[in-house]
């Protein structure tokens, strides 16, 4: 039911425009690695998982044109594509795991030729975009458990179809179960300050006719406390080895608030989120942006000019606030580290 | 060093028209108790001290040009004018307790003829401004004892010089602290959906050269997370007689996360915002507004068209987790109750 963020064409990368989102629904193409660095950098497309697919077309669309090349030619423009594409954004991991995924596929295949390479990677890509189709319905599927009928999920950000190749994680977990026949409702809070929840969010679910409710960030924890919340679940942009989680800043709050009126704390994301080099959140970068994002919305300025202003795009919420961690290899639960290392493990 | 909010002139109320800051500085002069109520109503003037005195100089503007009518017509223009300015704004106390004390002000008169009584209820309109003054001042002196030199203190919303007459209660104990020569710099969260900490708080502290930076309100769990908040000071629109305290939307989630990672939470509020009649924070009354707040910003939409939305404009803070009550009376400790008992008794 729900939309189809990207997909890959013979014109080029085409990726819903989610800057225009909720106004216009357009498509963008990218046909060069700067076109998609600029729609990572400007979140034209966004999510972490997204982000993963994008960059591995991206990759793609720097190698398409030097397929005639000698082989060292080739791979020097791949080995510059990938760094290049790794500076878009430092927080989601899933952009250095889908870059380093199609740079290990070039190194399996070593003995091809350009041409052999390019199509070597790009059916590596295709795997890449598919695995995250399987990936978010079979989380999905498993998170759905997690909810009873007539629930109500907050959700924080977007962690839906947008966010992904077309089905998304913490709102997949919403689908799947309404999929199963499960009455659920969506509390959306806007995440200021680029307000993906109330841009995004809020639209996607509106066009898969699940019942949403757009609150702001700041009514979260009345609308705990009044009991209509029973249960959150967001996405993440990178979960240590831990546990700990990073993910669209606002989070942690969210978490803390759930732990203090005992409303289930749940993240959604496939088991390629987990950086198992990161012992813990604290070595996880953050991501800091433009002050001009808090000044204003839209063009318009919602602060005096020049204000200071501090703007991380993410926070770190700690494992120890995380009832359980949904991926597509199953159900993490506390000890994280531990059920985090078994799912590893048995995907080898 | 602040601003004035509101003065009182031979055309009429001049207010601080808030809605435009901070893009411009302009008075709307309000003519009218129709002209008072809306600009209530459009928050053009807002702050639970600065709603209780401009609905006393509203009722004034409905009895300026019935001085000459016998005195049975002017009592009750008084007690029409009355009810309708309390329909205005439901949450706030200080717009009920004004117009009740001008109203007990016209009683004790009661002998008089009209131009006698209206003339009584302008010297208590005057005295309700000079008290606003006086009484911001004073809260201010014993906040300031609660901050430390170089402190960085959270603000929520906007309970500053333009929230009162021209000091502020919680930015009231920013400046004391500042005036009593104790480096001090704020946080102020933008406070979606009005924007009242970016629009007005940044810019009224801008105004007065004390060091602010601005953040969305889903980024004060990292903040103080990472050691920059040393206390938050909040105002109230109104306190029950057990603590428990009713803030612009908001309030609550910044005292659960402040008592999570044990950073001092204040309440700053003159002593006629405890309401003695309402025994927890369950009898307040909690105003809803527009969903259109919600959908968008300046005539930007944020938001699909017609989203569900729920817009809480107040939530009520348990006594618990507030450290202390600033009052104009002195500062109340746990057991909340007892202690603004106290001070309601001392002030006779």
């Amino acid at each position: 039911m729900p939309v189809e963020t990207l997909r890959w064409t013979d014109g080029g990368l085409e990726l819903i425009d989610q800057t225009k989102l909720p106004g216009e629904l357009t498509y963008l193409t990218c046909r060069t690695p700067e076109d998609v660095h600029d729609a990572l950098r400007r979140l034209v497309v966004r999510g972490a998982p997204a982000i993963g697919v994008a960059s591995a077309y991206g990759l793609l669309l720097g190698l398409k044109d030097k397929r005639e090349l000698p082989k060292a030619d080739f791979a020097a423009a791949l080995g510059e594509t990938a760094e290049y594409l790794k500076t878009a954004r430092p927080t989601a991991v899933n952009l250095f795991w889908a870059i380093d995924r199609m740079l290990a596929a070039a190194e399996a295949a070593g003995e091809l030729e350009a041409p052999g390479l390019y199509a070597v990677l790009e059916s590596e890509a295709d795997a890449i975009c598919e695995e995250d189709r399987e990936s978010c319905r079979l989380l999905g599927r498993f998170g759905a458990e997690l909810l009873k009928d007539g629930d109500t999920v907050l959700t924080h950000c977007n962690a839906g179809a947008l966010a992904t190749v077309d089905y998304g994680t913490a709102l997949g977990v919403v689908y799947a179960a309404v999929e199963s026949g499960k009455q659920i409702s969506v509390y959306a809070d806007e995440t200021r300050p680029l307000l993906q929840g109330a841009r995004l969010t809020a639209w996607e679910l509106g066009e898969s006719g699940v019942p949403v409710t757009l609150i702001c960030d700041d009514m979260v924890a009345t609308s705990m406390a009044q009991g209509r919340i029973d249960a959150v679940v967001v996405g993440a942009d990178r979960i240590a080895a831990n546990g700990d989680t990073a993910n669209k800043i606002g989070t942690l709050g969210v978490a803390i608030l759930a732990q203090y009126y005992l409303v289930p704390f749940y993240i959604a994301a496939p088991l390629s989120t987990v950086d198992f080099g990161a012992a813990t959140g604290e070595s996880i970068p953050i991501e800091e942006r433009s002050p001009d994002e808090v000044r204003g919305f839209g063009g318009q300025a919602t602060a005096p000019d020049g204000v200071d202003v501090y703007n991380p795009a993410f926070d770190v919420t700690p494992a120890h606030m995380i009832n359980a961690i949904i991926t597509d290899r199953g159900v993490a639960r506390p000890p994280l580290e531990e059920s985090l290392a078994a799912l590893g493990k048995e995907d080898g």
